[in-house]
């Protein structure tokens, strides 16, 4: 657990509706067991047909779509809306999204991206037969900071947050709150190999400790209640 | 930069005011050129001398440190206080920091992480005269999202945030917004093989793209003004 390795998985063909994106990654990736598989959430949201046309000359059909995925505004400026999705995520745009999709097309998020990660997760079980973790990620901005990153959206077979605390520390000390949001750093780790334009849609992240991969979920771990966020 | 190596720095002794870091890692790491090597604030502090004595038996004053780190105060529940330091940061406790610490103190934020960051780059190029980027990361919760990431507070020879903006994306289609805050992906994947109890404070990331690797700053490129905040 002292040194990962993240790889760029290349050569995936365009997704469509339909198809089976374990099967895709066991034809592309060379995968052992204990890698976590991250995909991002454009190809999920392919895969499982969330596309809808948009009319692109018509701002108005956009923002329709946006609404309609959201489930509670939190702010807005100019074209910019920063909502809730019925999945518990506050992101821009609900998650909707027009990049690295075909003309006249939006994505938008899966309706279940932890089941989407399982998902994908049984099929590299059945073949090639490994035994991995699957993160969904997806292109956040943050409060107070500039610049976007990848965060986790779904997971399978890997604790969403890692919860360190209890443990003491190198002095001794015990930890006061370590609760940490491996799938997402995860998540960030693999969008360093991808790069925004060039369309590689999927990393492996290769030695993780082997403790972290265990059952989990984005929804149930990572999504702050409402009742407990100071922004909200 | 299809592949990247995330690799702990261990052995580091424990830090202890003007120490020199450069000097540490070199006697500890083996770098090459182009590595971006990740230092957590904890040690950049210890060896800043970025350390206050608190009663451990008296929570007021800890909370007085806190309110003297603060420009402005955020949010406030219970002992946590979500606020904005002196250099941009909006955090809890305003960085004041007890883990990892000697019983009885408390380090508090370095003044300037992008400066820490440029004089530990400017130490490895005169001696053993590699060329690395530095990143300071500490630790930070997020809104909306259980669980803390590492991030970074400071950054030299790697800029904060790639914009590609501009750039088509693989449908030829030109991106929204795509500045993306790589020296946070970074600092996440550097915790990875730190563990937050393990007290290992550095990690270097080996193979990220040359282009990244140029004058950089937290401070002027990830720090948002609150002018153009919609969370402040």
């Amino acid at each position: 657990m002292r040194r990962l390795e993240v790889i760029a998985v290349e050569g995936l063909p365009e997704v469509r509706p339909g198809d089976r994106l374990a099967a895709l990654l066991a034809a592309t990736a060379d995968l052992a067991d204990g890698d976590v598989v991250v995909v991002t959430q454009k190809v999920v949201s392919k895969a499982e047909g969330r596309m809808v046309a948009v009319d692109p000359n018509d701002p108005a059909a956009y923002a329709a779509v946006i609404e309609r995925e959201s489930v509670r505004v939190l702010r807005r400026r100019d074209d910019l809306v920063i909502s809730e999705t019925a999945g518990g995520f506050v992101c821009a745009n609900a998650g909707v999204d027009r990049s690295n999709v075909p003309h006249g097309f939006v994505t938008l998020l899966p309706l279940d991206a932890d089941r989407s990660a399982r998902s994908i997760r049984d099929g590299l079980r059945f073949a090639p037969g490994v035994d991995v973790a699957v993160i969904v990620s997806d292109t956040f901005g943050r409060t107070w900071r500039n610049g976007v990153t990848d965060v986790a959206i779904g997971c399978a077979g890997i604790g969403a947050v890692v919860d360190l605390r209890g443990t003491p520390d190198a002095m001794g000390r015990v930890l006061d709150a370590t609760e940490v949001a491996v799938a997402d750093e995860l998540a960030g780790a693999a969008e360093l190999v991808m790069g925004k334009s060039s369309g590689v849609p999927a990393a492996i992240v290769r030695g993780v400790d082997p403790s972290w991969l265990r059952p989990g979920s984005v929804r149930s771990q990572m999504v702050r209640h409402p009742s407990g966020d100071l922004f909200r």
